[in-house]
């Protein structure tokens, strides 16, 4: 099973491009934790079909982000951002004027990405 | 026809969910600008059934974000990040303290979209 952390980010990124009834179960046992017999039985399918639909969602999002990698670029660019943050800090408590230019540098940096 | 830029964004992010036959006709035609009637003779299909396959990729990738929304999420991110960009600049002109707080803001602003 994928970290959950990851899982979710693919799932934020390419949950749309599931079927409302994909999207329901997947929720229901990465999300709400819910059992896969609870889930079973309300859906009227195996444990096993519970779990093999979950599984074939998680390829499926991880084919999309194969092709697109946005989730990639997202983290990259995230990383960016939060060392500007980081900076902004750096700078308020100790004012240098090199890291206003690394901070321009970084927002460069995110738009060329 | 889309304007090129946002024809091009949207193929930047979903191109890759278009089949290899569908991207080369469509970049001779959108990026190249070949002629219809070039490609149509390259690919022994009628000038009518080119332009249809550009159209109906267009559609594809405007489905992606109808349901993704990662252009108009991305577009949205690029402007602050350039927002950032230009208040550097703004404050190597005219170092004030609250052009740094500003900063900050908006790049915990990027990071909660």
């Amino acid at each position: 099973m994928k970290a959950i952390g990851e899982q979710a980010m693919l799932y934020d990124f390419y949950g749309e491009l599931l079927t409302p009834r994909q999207r329901q179960i997947y929720e229901e046992v990465v999300f709400e934790d819910l059992s896969l017999g609870e889930i079973a039985g309300e859906q009227g399918i195996s444990r096993q079909g519970v779990h093999d639909l979950v599984k074939r969602c998680d390829r499926i999002l991880e084919g999309y982000e194969e092709k697109l990698k946005l989730v990639e670029k997202f983290k990259a660019s995230r990383k960016m951002v939060e060392e500007i943050v980081r900076l902004t800090e750096q700078f308020k408590a100790s004012p240098q004027m090199s890291l206003i230019d690394r901070i321009g540098q970084i927002a460069q940096d995110i738009i060329s990405l």
